[in-house]
């Protein structure tokens, strides 16, 4: 799966190859309205360099208003590969993660980042393609009073810094379920809610189903000092109804955590959380992993071919869409990566009074042919020819 | 609105720019899996050059199954300019219009295409940014027995080909009413039906709410016999909804013939319908209109600049999207242009089976919620901190 994966990035070639009046032709019509970099501080950037993590920092711009003012938020993503092989004993993988995390968490803090997220389950490998349950699912822990939830809250509070934190979360209440599950922390420390995958795939070695269900919690919207917050994890941006649902409950960030490799997805990443920001008028962020995982031992894949060790190469590329269409370049395609976005969440409003999709998108008529649809004897709206 | 904006193509930029190596790398994450360019005859080019349009043909590749035979396509997408000036008499520009389309479907009917599909109100000047009625509400008839419909009628038979018409449509029988319509004409010539436009924009010079009103004709598949296919109108690609209505009616192929314009929607372009055919699983073929259409009386904008007689840059790039997320490059921004695409129409059943987003969309809990949402008083599911 190496070689021609390994590149760096399409924005670093398209930067390097083409002239600078080709590369901006391609660049407004690839990337849209042009973002601002902004100025990384030696200090931080001698964080990402002793942390082996890359950083980058945009300011996506937006008018001023004459009633309200700026809501300039600064968003922190971050990818990561595990720092330690996958049979590492699970208390050092968590060590080390923990003290990976101290460190991204203080650069973004020194960036003024107020809400900051991880990858989809970010403490671990992404083991779910070996369809062992033993040691994996010892992973999993209390979404509310986990180890986790517990670092991570006192991070939050020292930093002022909402912090969202994909798990792997157990239920003890509910007879010791586990759960694909995004944790939300507030700037204050304290436990604010959490969020269910809601859409859980059965393609490639995403194997997720042999360990946890389809999310109960539907599609809360987290009302945070910062901002009202979503987030669809992973698989879940493959789905219009459930970037829509965050909408309808009126998010203005949705966060989309993934674990996601080349080969399956990557033409369709790009696409996909862009589109979801545009069609619903609110910032999407999407962060995916890096690096290639080796396991202890050899599973398949229903593809045909020889039973292996790697899952395929995490291809990293997270980025920022705003909803006039404009995005970040993409973070690294190998690399570690901090990415701190600047964005005026006013601009939502602003796009959904330019462009009306609220208005013109007509919920009535969806919401009874929804309806229709779900009945088993339901019949498609079919014209033919009457011979 | 010239100059930056009367480069060629992306796809132009980066392989003439950028070294082998490096273009294929952008071209998999870009545009995904290759697709295959196929053999024009110099026949069919020669009319191509005669008229002025280019021709691109490519295959989009997809596997055999065991039980059933590949259902191989060729799809034409027509994107043109209008050949006279918008001062011309109706009846004279309509004669051109057909004159080019005469030559433009022969071409199409020699590269074998069975189902060809021209840009919206393809006859007539998008002429809805002035807000006159005069002399454009002429432009409009019958969709099952106007000119246009008749005209079509005879190459349909002739060339054994579908044929989608999207006109200004005159309905005579409910008052004169017009809207905004795609007629579709079976490879007999026959009349199969007619869909209306179900999402109408209010933004920029897109002043098509002044005309007709959102169509009534909810979301038809038409099963022709080369294949069940959809028309969502233009803007209605802003909305994931009425794409997802057409996959709910069993559609394989949905065409989006569209007028819109750089500046307001380029960088969305690529996305939308891509992302429609990635999220339904199905393929769509999306079609703009090419160059600068000028009026005879000066009109504005609503945003402050001065009164002018341009609509802005109509910038073509007609492609086709497939549901396993390749797509063909674009056509040309500034020229007229043929596009035909080989497909399987197989590959739609494939990617389901392989992806399952059909499986795990959970239709139920959208209908629910969408019903819910309809409500005037509606309560988003928020999380807030209980102080």
């Amino acid at each position: 799966m190496s070689g021609v994966n390994e590149f760096e990035s399409i924005e670093y070639i398209l930067e390097k190859g083409l002239s600078n009046e080709d590369y901006e032709k391609v660049r407004q019509v690839l990337y849209g309205r042009p973002v601002i970099p902004l100025e990384i501080s030696s200090c931080t950037q001698h964080i990402a360099d002793s942390q082996g993590f890359e950083i980058k920092a945009y300011r996506i711009p937006c008018p001023e208003e004459q009633l309200r003012s700026p809501r300039l938020i600064r968003v922190a993503a971050f990818q990561n590969q595990i720092p330690l092989p996958t049979t590492t004993k699970i208390q050092e993988m968590k060590d080390a993660m923990f003290k990976m995390a101290k460190e991204v968490i203080k650069a973004a803090a020194q960036m003024d980042a107020k809400i900051f997220c991880f990858q989809e389950a970010w403490i671990m490998p992404f083991a779910f393609c070996t369809r062992e349950k033993y040691p994996w699912c010892e992973y999993a822990e209390s979404a509310h009073d986990g180890s986790i939830t517990k670092f991570l809250q006192q991070l939050a509070k020292k930093y002022n810094m909402v912090i969202i934190s994909p798990i792997l979360e157990r239920d003890e209440r509910h007879s010791d379920t586990i759960w694909n599950t995004a944790v939300v922390i507030d700037n204050h420390g304290d436990y604010l809610g959490k969020h269910r995958k809601n859409h859980i795939p059965r393609v490639g070695d995403f194997n997720e189903s042999t360990y946890y269900f389809e999310g109960n919690t539907g599609h809360p919207v987290f009302e945070t000092e910062y901002g009202k917050i979503a987030v669809n994890i992973c698989y879940g941006r493959h789905h219009p109804l459930n970037w829509l649902a965050f909408a309808l409950n009126g998010a203005e960030i949705v966060f989309n955590p993934s674990a996601t490799v080349g080969g399956l997805s990557e033409p369709l990443w790009g696409i996909e959380a862009r589109n979801a920001a545009i069609a619903n008028t609110y910032f999407t962020c999407a962060i995916n992993r890096v690096g290639t995982e080796v396991f202890e031992h050899e599973f398949t894949s229903g593809n045909g071919k020889p039973a292996h060790k790697e899952f395929g190469y995490f291809y990293g590329s997270s980025y920022v869409a705003a909803p006039n269409g404009s995005r970040t370049p993409g973070l690294s395609r190998t690399k570690n990566g901090l990415l701190i976005t600047e964005i005026d969440l006013n601009m939502c409003r602003q796009v959904k009074d330019h462009w009306g999709f609220q208005m013109t998108q007509r919920l009535e008529m969806y919401a009874e042919l929804l309806r229709k649809t779900i009945d088993h004897d339901f019949k498609p709206q079919i014209v033919r020819k009457h011979i």
